[in-house]
């Protein structure tokens, strides 16, 4: 809850009371962005800066089947921003959006979901791009991304 | 942690002392498959069968927006899974895979996610087709799918 005050159109709720499942961060992120404001709006898997995803080495175990796998999806926890913000106004308008219908950092769970291209794995570091977060954001999951899951055929024009 | 055993070359490590987040569940998930064996093991975002996302009321005003959307990324907690393998062997092959190269329930933060398509909304549900999870699995996340985010000529063929 570091964030800052509420933009015109904004809205907040009350947080919940209690916690209904627990996290583990099972590594850290290094990207060139120290600052938030610094950010990309969205990473890019072609042209975007090489980022280290630095695996903690009790999961080494897991990465076995990465190599050779080019694209990731990697699951981040966007730790500094707040959760009770249910409408956004994210380019200072003058009307707010819903959480959900943005991809905002901040919501309930602030997890965010992106696609990288993988270019090497070194120990327990994968080095990717197409992450957009600031540097050592916590790593919450990777996963593979198959070609079965693009769906092309039911993709909207 | 209410898995079933390991299965042959399947190996686990020793889970972390602590939590690093919490995350609150913020609506179920209703679905036609009561037995995680009658679960597929993907969902279908265009033939599958009509599940109800329901939302708790909290975070209601966090829909607006999300009227006309076809596609949707939806994350949830599958929360029947062991989260301390390392590899698997999801056929009972000769080998086991790392969990990371795998979509499998099981990981550390057993966060499932699945594209779906939005059929209608009612309230505070949300009908949608693509879902592939036990009925009553925990909601965490509602994001929207730009179609920036599918980076077409990015596509592995």
């Amino acid at each position: 809850m570091t964030d800052s005050d509420l933009r015109p159109f904004e809205r907040a709720v009350s947080a919940p009371d209690s916690a209904d499942a627990d996290l583990w961060f099972i590594g850290r992120i290094r990207t060139p962005w120290t600052d938030r404001r610094a950010c990309p709006r969205k990473g890019d898997a072609q042209d975007g800066p090489l980022c280290e995803i630095v695996l903690d080495p009790r999961w080494s175990e897991a990465m076995l089947g990465l190599e050779g796998k080019t694209r990731l999806q990697i699951l981040y926890w966007m730790h500094l921003a707040r959760r009770d913000v249910v409408r956004q106004n994210p380019d200072f308008g003058n009307r707010a959006i819903g959480t959900f219908a943005l991809r905002s950092p901040l919501r309930p769970n602030p997890i965010a979901s992106s696609t990288v291209t993988l270019e090497r794995i070194e120990g327990t570091s994968l080095f990717v791009r197409g992450l957009d977060c600031i540097d050592q954001t916590p790593l919450v999951d990777i996963k593979p991304i198959f070609c079965f899951d693009e769906q092309p055929e039911k993709r909207i024009a």
